[in-house]
């Protein structure tokens, strides 16, 4: 487990893999995102996707159970409070392998809360040819080390 | 449906209610972003949401079905290519009730694409308290009516 002071910028995290299953596209649309290129492969043919494509909710959604299964692991948990930045420059596949790449952008104690701070992190998410899917930018909140004080 | 040349900047969209089941919580928790806040109320006590909340990837994905549902229906469907701004201020906890309150910010036609552009849309996302819980600003991939021309 990482507290605030085990962060520095620059410091990089990868992630397992997982793969998108087809019929998972389909039932996560038709609950959070009803769409033809999200639903239905002949439907999607028509449409600016040319194909079935995943969520980009899902993408996100499968991207942090990645980011949750990885080595990050921030004291008090992975807690996003905002992203900075946030593209889907390519569609999800049915049978795309998901992997990420992180990295530590910046991180900053708080000024009003002592016992947390805060990571700015860059996540990429790539599919099985290394193509970008999702790139974000998240400010996660992160506990300090109790005790205070910086150990390094 | 609308075309990018019927949306402007200042029209805003509502849209309808969605409840927040607590066991939808948990099992969307247990697949995609599976932290003791977001699985177990009493785990998520001692954890700085104080209480079970969703994920904020529920939300987002909740949000877009409230948004397909809307009356926003622009041509091609809601396909977002980035979002310039996403927030969580506040926890979204079991029972709560979400709506919707949507504004264009910015209505581009594509240089590169004749039949497409993109439209800036600020989607705030609410309580029954009229307390926004997400925040998002996001860049939609709109397509141009056939036949070329602003037709206003």
């Amino acid at each position: 487990m990482r507290y605030l002071e085990d962060f520095a910028a620059g410091q990089t995290f990868g992630s397992g893999r997982l793969v998108v299953d087809k019929d998972r596209i389909k039932t996560f649309a038709a609950e959070f995102d009803p769409q033809p290129f999200h639903l239905d492969e002949a439907a999607a043919h028509a449409t600016m996707f040319g194909g079935l494509a995943a969520s980009g909710w899902h993408t996100a959604a499968m991207t942090m159970r990645l980011l949750v299964d990885s080595d990050i692991k921030p004291a008090g948990g992975i807690v996003g409070a905002s992203c900075d930045e946030f593209r889907w420059p390519r569609p999800v596949r049915p049978g795309d392998e998901l992997r990420l790449e992180s990295e530590v952008l910046e991180v900053r104690p708080s000024k009003s809360r002592p016992n947390q701070g805060m990571i700015k992190m860059r996540t990429t998410t790539l599919n099985q040819d290394n193509e970008p899917v999702q790139i974000m930018v998240a400010n996660l909140v992160v506990l300090r080390r109790p005790g205070g004080g910086d150990s390094r």
